[in-house]
C-alpha cells in the first residue's frame, strides 16, 4: 500500500479523502492542519496538527499538498519536501519555473522525489499542450476554460456591495469552438474566447443595477469580458449553484501541408473539480512514489513523467490491456 | 539536425517525406526500399535499394520501420535494431507483448533504442486509455474509431465479384456517443458503437443487389455489424473517396462518488491519417534519439516515454510557455 498524507484541509484535501478509496493500492494516514485539529470535522481520517507532520516521517510516503499557490506551497513545498515525497497543485503559472528549482534542489539534498503542478491545468492540460505541438507543429494551440466556476471570480463578486450570494461561470464561446474545429486559424484572445456569467443574490433592498454596473466594470476580473449578470433567489441560488463543476478543452489546430487540416483535441467536462484534481493528484502520488522506489530525486512536472509511472498495472499488463 | 532514415515506401513512408520539413531539427536522408529504386517515385528524397542500408550507419540517427505488421516489422524491427536506433508503428496488439520482447533484446544487446508501436492507436489512444483508467479508476472506457477508412475493409470490398473500385468508411454512432457523454454507463461491443458505410463502384452489368448481400453478410468483417452500402459513379468515387481521412475518441467515463461523473476525452479529426501517423512517429523519432543520447538502450513503448522527450524545446522553455 502507498500511504499517502494530505496537508491542508480546503477542498482539495477534502477531494482527496472523499476518492482514495477508489484506490486499491493506497492508504489516507491522516489529514495535517494548522487549525485546531478538533475543530474539523472529516468524512473518517484522523486530523493532526501540522506540529506533529514529523512524527509521520516513516509512516507516510507521499504527502499530498493541498495548500493555496499564492502564499502555502511556496513555503511549505520545500520545507516537507526536506523529509517526504511530495505532490503540489502549484498554479500560479508565471512563477513554476522558480518554484521548481526551489524545490529541486531541496529534493536532491534531502534524496526526496517532488511532482509539481499536478492537476488539469497545469497538468493534464499542459501534456496535451505539449503533445500537440510537438506532432504537428505548424498550427496553433487554444486552450478553454469552462463551463465551471472560477473560485477567484466568484469570490470578486462577493465583495461587491449589496451582494449576499455570487458565483461566476466562465463558459467557452461555442461559435469560436466551431470556427476553430471547421479549420479556421482563428487568433483571439482568452477574453475574446469566454463568458462570464454571474449569478447573484442581491440583499433586500440592494440596488441590481448598481451591483450588475458594479461588476461588469470591475478591472482584471470582468471589464474586458462579455460579462452577464443575473439575478435569482437564495432558494434558486442553494438548490443550482452550489456544485463545483469545471472542464475546458485543448485543441490543437495543425495542418501537415497546405489544406490538409489535422484536429487533436483532449477534452474534461466534470462534475466536481476538486474531486478530479484530487484523483489526478493520487494518480502522480503513485508515480512519485515509483520514481522514489527506482531512486530518483528531484523536483518533476508531469512532462518529465512516463505515462506507465500513473498505473498500478505491471508493464506487460499495459502493453496486452491498454496499448 | 536529427537524421532520419525511412524503410519502406508505402503509404507511411511517403507521409514522412511530406511532413518532415515541418520539424526544425530534422533531416531525411533517404527512402530505402526492397523494390528497384530507379521505379520507386519521390517528392524529392534519395531512394536506395534496401541492401546499402548499412552504408549508412554512420549517418542515420533513428530509422523509421514503414513497412506492415504482419510480414514485415515482426523481421525488420529486430534485424534493423541491431545497427540502428528504430520506431515502428507496429499495430497488431494481440502481438505486442511479444514484438516488444523480441526487440528489447536486440536492442539492449545492440545498445540501441527502438520505440515500437507508434502511431494513435496503438498509441496516443493507449496513452489516454491508460490515463483515463488511473485517473478515474471506477468506471469505463469507450475507444471509437472513425469517420475514417479502413484499409484492410476497403481491400475486402475490392475482392467482391463484380467491384470495381471500393471504399469503407467506420462511422461511430453519435448516439451511443452522446449516451455516455450523458453519464450513462454504456456496456456495447465495437459492432454495436460503429456504423460500416461502403462506396462501392459496380463493375458494367454486375448485379448491385448479389454484391450488396455478399458484403453485408461477409463473416469478421460485415456480417456483426450494421453495414450500408451505396453505390456510385467512379466520377463521383473519384472525386470524393481517395482521400484517406480518419480519427475516434477515447472516452474516460468516471464516477468518484455515486451520482458524481467526471467525463475524459480525447479526440483526433485527421484530413490525412498516413500524414499524421507519420507526424506522430516523428516527435517519437525526437524522443528515441534523445534516449539514446541519455545512453538509454533497450526497447519502449509510447506509456514508457515522458511527453518533454517529443518536443525540441527545453524543459525550462517547456515550463514557462506549456506547462
Amino acid at each position: 500500500m502507498i500511504r499517502i498524507g494530505v496537508i491542508g484541509c480546503g477542498n482539495l484535501g477534502r477531494g482527496v479523502e472523499r476518492v482514495i478509496s477508489l484506490n486499491e493500492d493506497m492508504e489516507l494516514v491522516g489529514i495535517f492542519t494548522r487549525r485546531n485539529p478538533a475543530e474539523v470535522s472529516t468524512l473518517y481520517s484522523h486530523v493532526y496538527s501540522m506540529d506533529r507532520l514529523m512524527d509521520f516521517k516513516d509512516k507516510i510516503d507521499v504527502c499530498i499538498l493541498c495548500g493555496g499557490s499564492a502564499r502555502d506551497l511556496p513555503e511549505q513545498t520545500p520545507l516537507i519536501t526536506e523529509h517526504f515525497n511530495t505532490v503540489d497543485s502549484f498554479d500560479n503559472h508565471a512563477k513554476i519555473p522558480e518554484h521548481f528549482q526551489r524545490v529541486d534542489e531541496v529534493a536532491k539534498a534531502s534524496g526526496k522525489v517532488s511532482v509539481i503542478s499536478v492537476g488539469w491545468d497545469p497538468g493534464l492540460f499542459s501534456i496535451n499542450r505539449l503533445m500537440g505541438e510537438a506532432i504537428l507543429p505548424q498550427g496553433r494551440t487554444h486552450t478553454f476554460w469552462g463551463k465551471g466556476v472560477s473560485q477567484g471570480h466568484s469570490d470578486a463578486i462577493r465583495r461587491v456591495d449589496g451582494v449576499k450570494l455570487g458565483v461566476q461561470y466562465t463558459i467557452p464561446k461555442e461559435e469560436v469552438i466551431d470556427r476553430i474545429l471547421a479549420g479556421e486559424d482563428v487568433d483571439l484572445s482568452t477574453a475574446d474566447k469566454h463568458i462570464r456569467l454571474c449569478y447573484v443574490v442581491a440583499e433586500e433592498g440592494a440596488d441590481e443595477e448598481s451591483i450588475r454596473e458594479a461588476i461588469v466594470t470591475m478591472p482584471n476580473y470582468f471589464a474586458d469580458y462579455e460579462t452577464r449578470v443575473e439575478f435569482i433567489t437564495e432558494e434558486d441560488f442553494k438548490k443550482d449553484h452550489t456544485g463545483m463543476p469545471h472542464g475546458g478543452r485543448v485543441i490543437r489546430l495543425g495542418e501537415t501541408s497546405p489544406g490538409t487540416k489535422q484536429a487533436y483535441e483532449f477534452r474534461l467536462s466534470l462534475d466536481s473539480n476538486p474531486d478530479f484534481t484530487a484523483s489526478v493528484s493520487l494518480a502522480y502520488a503513485r508515480a512519485c512514489y515509483r520514481l522514489a522506489k527506482e531512486g530518483r530525486t528531484g523536483a518533476f512536472t508531469v512532462l518529465d513523467i512516463a505515462p506507465k509511472y500513473l498505473s498500478p498495472k505491471s508493464d506487460l499488463d499495459l502493453q496486452r490491456d491498454l496499448l
